[in-house]
């Protein structure tokens, strides 16, 4: 801190500090909404007098959705559509208050998990019911999707979102193609005429926290295809698919995806979006951060606060911490940025580089992660008091 | 902290922050010395402008001599003496670099370990072997004797440790009584004339961590006799001896000790240091305080760490933790204390009354008691170095 910013937080704690508290969730313990919440506790009982904004975070992948909505105090909509492999289901969105934005997470229909009761067909599983969801999004009126991709059980290319709001992909004889990676390689046309019509109006954008392209040895199909159930041949094939996919795409819309870097998240999601629907893609915790208004939140604060359950060697890449401090290193106040974590794992001499001014675990002593996971609201509370105390003046 | 403060740390830090390191011992892990060069480390790590002021501590009972030594960059002196049954024996004691004050721990010549070989003698056992190792302090021409009592075999009420120093305790027909607290019933007068000619010319400084009187319900017999070995009937017998004890020494010297605060420590010891000799008791952690200039090192200190191994209820009463801060709240700059510990057991609602502004454990996440004592050195200068970061300026 240098003189300036030291007289300001001085002055700031006199008339009752501003402190931001943005945490991702704990996994298998708290919601960011409960963690924001027992952070917030801890900080009020420490310095009365503080100002505490609450903005639970997430970075874009799992768990992103039910972030945003707690974060805008908003529910979430339940719209009927099918899952990976086609199979009726539900999923969730939510709008923002104002209803200019809408959320929805590609896992939500077409994840993984919820088709792991039978065996995995990576050659067949789509997206189509995703698409299906974003139409409903877009029946809100919204003008701006937001997608949170990961956790897909697809190598689709984004065909089967295309689908599922409305467009038709065809084969040489002028047949639908079936769904799915495999079904890419016979596609020959792609008919946009039944279209959603406000598909093409509102403000697409895709958080994405991988940069891989959609093909080649980095491709979709070649990292994320086997842990979605592809063998070598079969991955392959989909990378072939995906190929073709992207070709066609070009040569109707003139935009390039197969090695635009992020295009192979979600198995190759980002290519049909971006090509024919023009999204935009962004890194999923800097679009969290800016649609719960974090930026702002934090322009005058004297301390942020923020963490997830476990601050290790990923947590600087993608993740919540380090873009909770990226968005408070932007600030003019350039508050002081603290992680809490179930354990941090990460020597301090890389939180320097990271923008993040201390990292404390929420361990009290020795203690089993079952209990630390149980007592993890109170033990962020306590932790959250203690930081609050020593950054923002402890008045005896 | 209020703004002139905070400013002036301002000033301070842009010049180099004064950071002083004042920790007790991390019982089973760490030596004061060693977790203050550890905490020292990560300090300076994090703020290598940072000027590093090390204070290793302790509260006057157990590891204070060798903590004084530490703090101080002398050696200790072999004595050879008894122990507390009377059986040959070494102890140490150390001086300060100038010479000027000696300190012998009362344990190192009549503990309650180096006895309990056998079975406990609570009648007999007594500390004539600490007087003959304060002789040979008294030999080396100290001005003053710091006596650092606890841990005591003894119920004798200071007799013995009298007798090692060259007094003779006689029974009503002039012969020498026994030691121990047993021979305390007989004796009929005390012959001071063999005393060491410097014990009443130095200064004799007490340290203590409990107020328990010599006799009665809360006195040396009745509270610590059984843990000596005392059954019911020997508790009465012993404090009958130290009843007839203190009422000789009060007719010899017109000093009252049998409801003197403190009196009961160590089976009764100041009883006959502060009648015959004029001794001062004084709060352990106080006393070593002053010994390692901790009050001069924290006058210009911009943040202060301590630490133990449990920092629980036990930490504001008469331990490390509790008295660094009393001595950083009178320092003019009035810096933060933090406490670095094991583990962390009092709730942050109890540090803000004893002055210290945050406190953090040791551990980084879920682990075992085993994992953290091994890892203690290294976890001490990971968090030290957060907490500098945190207070003294991040500087991104």
């Amino acid at each position: 801190m240098d003189r300036t910013a030291d007289v300001g937080r001085s002055r700031l704690v006199d008339e009752g500090a501003h402190v931001v508290v943005a945490p991702d969730s704990f996994k298998g313990s708290l919601s960011a909404a409960d963690a924001g919440a027992a952070i917030a506790a801890g900080v009020r009982a420490a310095v009365p007098q503080a100002r505490v904004t609450v903005r639970p975070m997430a970075d874009g992948g799992e768990g992103t959705l039910v972030a945003l909505a707690a974060a805008w105090g908003v529910r979430t909509h339940e719209v009927a559509t099918v899952d990976a492999l086609g199979r009726p289901t539900t999923a969730r969105w939510a709008a923002s208050p104002d209803g200019r934005v809408g959320v929805v997470e590609l896992a939500e229909a077409s994840g993984l998990p919820a088709v792991a009761d039978v065996p995995l067909r990576p050659l067949h599983a789509h997206t189509r019911g995703a698409g299906t969801l974003a139409a409903a999004v877009l029946d809100a009126g919204v003008e701006e999707v937001v997608v949170c991709l990961g956790g897909s059980a697809s190598t689709d290319g984004g065909a089967g979102l295309l689908t599922g709001l409305g467009a038709r992909l065809l084969a040489t004889d002028g047949a639908p193609v079936a769904d799915g990676g495999a079904g890419l390689a016979q596609v020959a046309a792609l008919d946009l005429s039944g279209l959603h019509p406000r598909a093409g109006v509102v403000r697409w954008r895709l958080a994405v926290d991988v940069t891989h392209p959609l093909v080649g040895a980095r491709g979709a199909a070649a990292v994320f295809g086997p842990q979605k159930g592809a063998d070598p041949a079969q991955v392959a094939a989909l990378d072939a698919g995906l190929r073709r996919w992207s070709a066609l795409l070009e040569e109707l819309t003139g935009v390039r995806t197969g090695d635009l870097p992020g295009a192979g998240a979600a198995g190759g999601v980002p290519a049909a979006l971006v090509a024919v629907l023009g999204a935009e893609l962004e890194p999923g915790v800097d679009l969290v951060a800016g649609a719960v208004g974090l930026p702002e939140a934090v322009a005058d604060a004297d301390l942020v606060l923020t963490g997830e359950g476990s601050f290790d060697a990923q947590s600087l890449h993608g993740k919540v911490p380090a873009g909770v401090a990226r968005v408070a290193g932007a600030a003019p106040s350039r508050p002081p940025v603290v992680v809490l974590a179930g354990q941090v794992l990460l020597p301090v001499a890389q939180l320097r580089a990271a923008g993040i001014a201390a990292a404390f675990s929420l361990a009290a002593g020795p203690s089993g992660r079952d209990e630390l996971v149980a007592q993890a609201a109170d033990r962020l509370r306590e932790v959250a008091a203690q930081v609050a105390r020593l950054v923002l003046g402890t008045r005896r």
